[in-house]
């Protein structure tokens, strides 16, 4: 049975990221570069100026979904088999006649949809974005969250993060703790040679010896040790100590 | 009172990017871009090569916020004021010793430590990411969840993605649905004037009248006008059956 990421995997599938009238070839290699990293593998490129964009360094990873990258010469041609298309927008000022979301809404909308049938991502060029006649093939638009005082993204950066949202629960991280923590025993030990180490260093005589114990104990749990720390620990206080008696001895 | 989301602004005043040995211009600027876009406003850059870094053309937007970067020379004084040091691993074969997140979870963490101190987020240079003596200064790392197979990704767009993740509940996007949904009344008006055409154009004719009237109504209330897109559909119809009846009169 496949794991539940790999359902996820192929539900990316029915993503294509369309880039309309690209201007700088660097921008729609870090795009492909972003879309290898997330896992979606079509992209439509409408009108992009210039043929060279197929060799841009920028798609570290993902020089064959570049050589592989459609071209259309209209929007319609695009999204011609495109069940949803979702348009972006880093502007509040125009006046919408698509309902607007943001990322995480439209992402939501567009992984149900991407169930069913093929969903296309819009993204414009990058001085003027999205065009009225671009805007009039979206079914919605989405909006990344940003400062309002400074809306307008790079565009590979702006298909970065749409990815990453996408595909925000297809690729888990597994979290892990490097070692396991120290077990009361370990401890224990551990508040024992440091209380002793404290005596003979003569810090205890200058406080009230029954408070010192618990005071130490809770000292030594906040540190949260793992158990490989706290045998460090032990081994460096041991040595300590027996530089302590040491001393101690020549000194009498 | 300031809005929640300004509380979340200040909130982001006390998180440093920190970029080490970064060796692209051009991902500086980057980076500083996307700060601005998302409200972090501290730059610290650990021995990056060149001082060519500070005209990069890519910060668009952010030129001050690049010009006011701290340089450093080394980690430790990089984080000096910092009370979290979060870092950035794409990778998952290197003997992790300290506690691992996804971008999700860790950015939760800095989030609780940003209400009482400064916090910082390191990222490696392009071509190893952080080394072991920067590693050692983390109290934790954290990864953005990519496809396995490529795990690397742009500098600035890692950037981009992590901000975004941390100041999701800052900058609220407003759903704006852009007219209100047709009433009952306009609906109803539709669909009267959609059979009327439909009968004078004998499309009636060829099924049970009856069931007609329902149908026809259920397909206009599954179309979500809104009021204004009702009204033009209205004056279209209207328009139609204008000329059928004109041309009816001519046939007799």
């Amino acid at each position: 049975m496949p794991a539940a990421h790999e359902f996820g995997a192929n539900r990316l599938d029915q993503l294509s990221v369309v880039l309309i009238s690209t201007r700088n070839p660097l921008n729609i290699g870090a795009a492909a570069r972003a879309m290898s990293n997330f896992g979606v593998h079509s992209l439509r490129l409408v009108k992009p100026y210039g043929p060279s964009f197929r060799e841009a360094r920028s798609a570290v990873g993902a020089a064959e979904l570049l050589m592989q990258a459609a071209e259309y010469q209209t929007v319609a041609e695009a999204v011609a088999d495109c069940h949803l298309v979702i348009g972006t927008t880093s502007v509040g000022h125009r006046d919408l006649q698509s309902p607007l979301h943001s990322l995480e809404q439209g992402a939501e909308i567009m992984r149900v949809q991407m169930l069913s049938g093929r969903v296309a991502l819009l993204f414009g060029s990058e001085k003027v974005g999205l065009s009225n006649d671009d805007l009039s093939h979206c079914h919605a638009l989405l909006r990344i969250p940003t400062r309002p005082e400074h809306g307008s993204m790079n565009l590979g950066q702006a298909v970065a993060i749409c990815l990453y949202e996408l595909a925000r629960d297809v690729w888990p991280v597994q979290p892990a703790i490097p070692n396991e923590a120290a077990a009361g025993a370990e401890l224990e030990l551990l508040t024992a040679l440091l209380i002793e180490t404290l005596q003979i260093s003569e810090y205890v005589n200058l406080r009230p010896a029954t408070l010192m114990e618990e005071k130490v104990r809770r000292l030594i749990r906040r540190l949260n040790l793992t158990a490989s720390d706290a045998e460090t620990w032990m081994g460096m206080l041991r040595q300590i100590l027996w530089k302590l008696k040491a001393g101690d001895g020549k000194n009498k």
